[in-house]
């Protein structure tokens, strides 16, 4: 039996114990944590029968954990017996009662513990419990472990691994805890099958364990297909974890596993990140999950040890830079690296906004099933904007019908925003916390995304099984150039009969302050699908609607605007004609966004009208208040082939306490689109200052050396590549870039 | 002529260099006043002509004032030349450029400038730019001085006394700026008849000039009608003339006079504030204006040297908390003085929230029209809950219709909230910046107020002259207890034929973890208003309901909930019959708050309701997107004589982020009314843990020893003076508080 702390050696111990009381970040974290955990200890100890989900006897026993795992590890760190007695005497308490208790009732498919409703539940509470037992044994009596081990951690690995067996090879992310809980438990009470087992799965034969579930839960890119929310969940067990391996199963070798399968996908997480930490809501998500979650912190200080090299810890590294936004680090060696190279970059300059390199992240097991776009790009003034773009997978059961939806980020928010899932997490009144009617009716289906909706239906027509089978196709995703980046892919697979390309570019012009979004998405109808159809372009935004450069009908009285697909959630607040573009402009917090949006069927239009501008909020059909009222304008065209084209301009400054405002209408001027067929689209942005012209390939098989000739009105464009820009300043001097 | 700075000898010059680099408040003034000069040195000089209000010009004015006035104390405190040399070019331009300037073209009832649209901002350019000028002066040639003078100064100077002399003397809040202006620019250039007609008026008989101001603007208790927004901006001329006056004619006894009106009319506006520094948004206001405002920042460093004493300015002083959230003090010796006192402090103890003792601060130039309410009580947790209660005048043109209208601040957040005004003060595309139609239609209505509407109608009818005629009658103000303080006034002028009580108290029950907001509100209809009558009690909240003890419907279609009045800008957005209590809980960042309110009328309803309650959100007939869309709740309850009372209890936590959730549901079960009359109001409170009977009396000459005796239901109610209190614990035990 292992007596012995599992994550730390008596050298480490010391090391921790002389950052006590010091400024690092490690120091903060070690008085951040002794704070609450002193805190906690105040209160009686604690071991409550069943309570509902997000109750009081959930969160009792989660905390429990929390504070037994830190509790031990401060025991250690800064040497106060106090801690150790603590943990002792809960888990002796555990042990007392824990056989007493009898299974919960199930409520849904998961197995039911003896703690919580779902097993998933005391996984975790396995794996900090065990971790913390490792670091207090030492200073129990042999009948206070023996009651422990054999009343409380022997009755949960059967439990896990005989009733539950079945369920312990399964690959999934929750799976991740299991294992790590099975087999920490298993080492800290000197049964190293159990460790055996989690490693390798039951049967030894690559189909359980964990080997296996890092080996298939993610793409080749470290790409999570549920997305980030799911994805850093999964992190916290699988970084633990793995050092466990590296310290007590050395031949594993398992930071070099499967190409660096873990570092990888640590990776991948963090490069989704928006510059404030947040994680960008992919598939169902909630809008403030980010890299301060404890997982996170946990996954940052091991890559920081195990992966990052000098030159990534380096000034100006985002990975210091997301320290700085977590303001801890994980109270382990591994966060003492980190915190002793954040110690000494910031001692020299200011540490800034993570700075992510722009990423394509591909998608499935061979990374051919689409990606997720992920262009970054940073401001004069220090600012990072980020535009995402989902041209990957379905996320399966908590998939999203968002294939080709973007947002974007700048100045501290999202801007045209996502709007997570429907659910209030804990919140027990709110269905147990449970995701709510209204995940399906709403927030999954594609009028909730910055996308288009065709003819008023959902993606693949909201069916689960159809969405997984289909995927985006990348056209090209190119960010060499510092002042403009974009990326372009297909969906052919998503609408009966329709194939969609969107091209979204990040563009710097010389006369604006922050990148422009511009953003392309065409609508192709098939041989089958002739006719006028209805195209629905539409943008999630917050904020307050200063000015429009069209006339509108706010309604005497408002309806839904639909009856199905997520449409009967929204409000039909106002709407009218929009002529040849339409402009859209709102204050959100200190920033003035202008959105300057047409469509091709403009061309067409007996009243050069690009379509209607439909301004919406959530909140129909909403009987018992589960959304949030937030606000979208639709730009509605009804056409044939359709291309739609808007840039959208970040300008200005508003204050509201010091009553300061400058800059409160945008420089660009207007968009129109001289022409798209099979071949390519060209569109031309006017500011004050240039008319610009882009040229991007609407080809599917072209590379970097296909030429394209294109002619509308009479005039032909000529570029090789995949697109093209030129700008014609008012002197008239003209720049054209090929890509 | 004075070529020496105003408002600084050379002793006090060499105690601000002194703190230059340093940690303290001031050190960290100077750094940030040089941070943001510096940046602005950078853009070339820039004089332009006229421009729009809220445009690039006049803030590029704004923007030039406001850095002469800094860097000219910069250059004496840093002893860095380029800050003098910035200010001497810049009024150098501007005596070159004003002359050329014709006059605006006046678009309202003020009358304009050469540099802006109205002369009020001409008259904050020159009061900061004199001061510029005196500290820089010594440094200049006598030609240029001579320039200054001859081609800026003395033109300005003309132009307030002699074109605009008629307005001169006027006693309003934005007179403060002219007289402050003529008399320092007067100062400034050795011209002292303009200092004493600033003083004491054209005239010199009390009708004008600056003293005259200070000795009508306000109540005795300090108070300014128009509310905090507009004293504010007063205070900051205020202040600065006063010191100027202290130092050069100080034969005034500036500060001393007339019972230290300067000093208490400081604090006036400071004992507003709620514990984060906004100002309560009191008629027309921003709801982000506090304490952190220019001005206020001059007037609590100046309050801080010259009111304060060594027991204010000790541990736990709110002047201290309050210099705390400002983070910066006036670049003044003024400043210097309130920055060692929060040196000295702070080293021994970290400051907390202000805690300002309760006031009631009268109105009317006798101090006999009403008053303002502010009751302030502090938790456990050292989390201050402010409670703000309007029985005073209405506020003129800025006037909201609102009496006996209450606004409720706790856990950093206005939780019964004041819409504020309509208004999008700078912002140029939204009609200039100025007030917006909806300002009138909707923001100064009763019902956009937490208040009671009577049959549909705004207070006053929406007649500022009728309503600045009238005002609220205060009954008590009672706060010496820790566990209980309340307000009670009535308005019998206000609603033809109808009179109203309130009584808004804050109760500290054992079992709850804040005070709980305990509100009654009493229509009393006159002999000429019998039958029943429609009364609106109506919640301003902010958040997401989480659930309510009653079945409603959510409209499938929703209309204004009325025509006039500012119900037309109501969405009905859903509504539900109430049982005998009615029971709205909803989650506001990371609080939940509980709401049960019931009405009389339940004794009496045939169904034992209290009313329907319904659901709105702003922005109907809105065609402009000019409001905001915030939620609101009303109950509606149909009645003659009614008492309608409410309890607000705050519980629990939420965190979306790290998904915790804790007491979602509160510990208040029940509220009842068991009667009211013309003596008294008793109504019971039930908890989990005890039953609380609420005796209030009714009697306007009721005093502290006025004995009361009531019987309803065959039980008798006895207490002495205005209220009591009997708590039942479960256990039965009694206690009885009378007050």
């Amino acid at each position: 039996m292992i007596t012995k702390p599992l994550l730390l050696t008596d050298a480490e111990i010391e090391l921790l114990h002389q950052e006590v009381g010091r400024p690092s970040l490690m120091g903060q974290t070690i008085e951040a944590h002794k704070n609450e955990v002193d805190a906690f200890m105040i209160l009686p100890l604690d071991v409550p029968e069943h309570g509902e989900a997000g109750g009081y006897e959930h969160n009792r026993h989660k905390q429990n954990y929390i504070n037994m795992n830190l509790a031990a590890r401060l025991f250690l760190i800064t040497k106060e017996q106090k801690y150790a007695s603590f943990v002792t005497e809960l888990l002796s308490l555990y042990a007392d009662k824990y056989l007493t208790f009898g299974f919960h009732v199930q409520k849904n498919t998961n197995p039911t513990g003896r703690l919580f409703h779902q097993i998933l539940n005391e996984h975790c509470w396995l794996m900090y419990s065990s971790l913390a037992y490792s670091c207090v044994a030492s200073s129990m009596t042999a009948e206070q472990r023996q009651h422990i081990i054999s009343r409380l951690f022997e009755p949960m690995l059967d439990m896990f691994t005989v009733k539950y067996g079945h369920d312990f090879d399964r690959i999934h992310n929750h799976g991740i805890w299991a294992v790590a809980a099975v087999g920490i438990c298993g080492l800290v009470i000197g049964k190293r099958e159990y460790l055996e087992m989690s490693i390798y799965g039951q049967n030894r034969n690559e189909t359980g364990g964990f080997l296996a579930q890092i080996s298939k839960l993610f793409a080749p890119s470290g790409y999570y297909m549920e997305g980030p929310y799911y994805h850093r969940y999964a992190i916290r067990p699988l970084c633990v974890f793995a050092e466990v391996i590296h310290r007590h199963m050395p031949e594993v070798d398992i930071y070099n596993y499967k190409d660096k399968v873990i570092g990888n996908t640590v990776e991948a997480l963090l490069s989704t990140a928006y510059p404030n930490g947040a994680f960008p809501a992919l598939n169902d998500a909630s809008r403030t999950m980010g890299i301060t979650d404890m997982g996170v912190k946990v996954a940052l200080s091991m890559y920081a040890k195990h992966y990052a090299s000098p030159n990534t810890l380096s000034l100006g590294s985002h990975i210091l830079s997301m320290a700085k936004i977590q303001g801890a680090v994980w109270m382990h060696p591994c966060g003492l690296a980190l915190s002793k190279s954040y110690e000494a970059v910031s001692s020299e300059q200011e540490i800034g906004l993570p700075f992510w390199p722009s990423t394509e992240l591909s998608e499935g097991p061979n990374g051919d099933r689409g990606a997720q776009g992920f262009i970054r790009m940073r401001d004069n003034h220090g600012d990072v904007t980020q535009l995402v773009m989902n041209y990957g997978q379905h996320g399966m059961d908590h998939g999203h019908f968002d294939t080709l939806g973007i947002t974007y980020f700048n100045r501290g928010h999202e801007v045209l925003r996502e709007y997570g899932f429907c659910r209030w997490v804990n919140v027990e009144p709110k269905f147990g916390g449970r995701y709510l009617d209204e995940n399906k009716s709403y927030a999954r289906q594609t009028i909730a995304h910055n996308c288009v909706t065709i003819n008023e239906r959902c993606q693949n027509d909201f069916n689960i099984k159809r969405a997984d089978a289909v995927h985006g196709l990348p056209h090209f995703f190119k960010v060499e150039d510092e002042k403009m980046a974009g990326m372009s892919a297909f969906a052919n697979d998503h609408y009966d009969g329709f194939e969609m390309q969107r091209s979204a570019f990040l563009l710097q012009l010389e006369e604006l302050e922050s990148p422009l979004l511009l953003d392309l998405y065409r609508l192709e109808p098939g041989e089958n699908s002739q006719g006028q159809h209805q195209y629905d372009y539409s943008h999630q935004y917050a904020g307050q609607i200063i000015r429009t450069n069209f006339d509108y009908n706010s309604h005497q009285e408002v309806s839904p605007l639909g009856n199905d697909f997520g449409y009967q959630h929204l409000w039909n607040i106002a709407s009218g004609q929009a002529k040849k573009s339409a402009l859209v402009s709102w204050l959100q917090d200190n920033s003035y966004y202008t959105w300057l949006g047409t469509s091709s069927n403009a061309n067409t239009d007996s009243n050069s009208s690009c379509g209607d501008i439909i301004f919406t909020r959530t909140g129909a059909n909403d009987p018992s208040f589960n959304t949030r009222s937030e606000p979208a304008f639709i730009l509605r065209s009804h056409g044939q082939s359709t291309l739609f084209a808007s840039v959208l301009e970040t300008h200005g400054y508003f204050n509201e306490e010091f009553e300061q405002s400058v800059n409160a209408r945008g420089l660009v001027k207007d968009i129109e689109v001289i022409g798209h067929n099979q071949v390519a689209s060209i569109v031309q942005i006017s500011t004050e200052k240039s008319s610009v012209i882009v040229m991007i390939s609407n080809q599917p098989d072209a590379n970097e050396n296909t030429e394209h000739n294109v002619t509308f009105n009479e005039k032909t464009y000529r570029w090789t590549g995949f697109y093209a820009l030129e700008i014609i300043r008012s002197q008239a001097t003209k720049t054209l870039q090929e890509k």
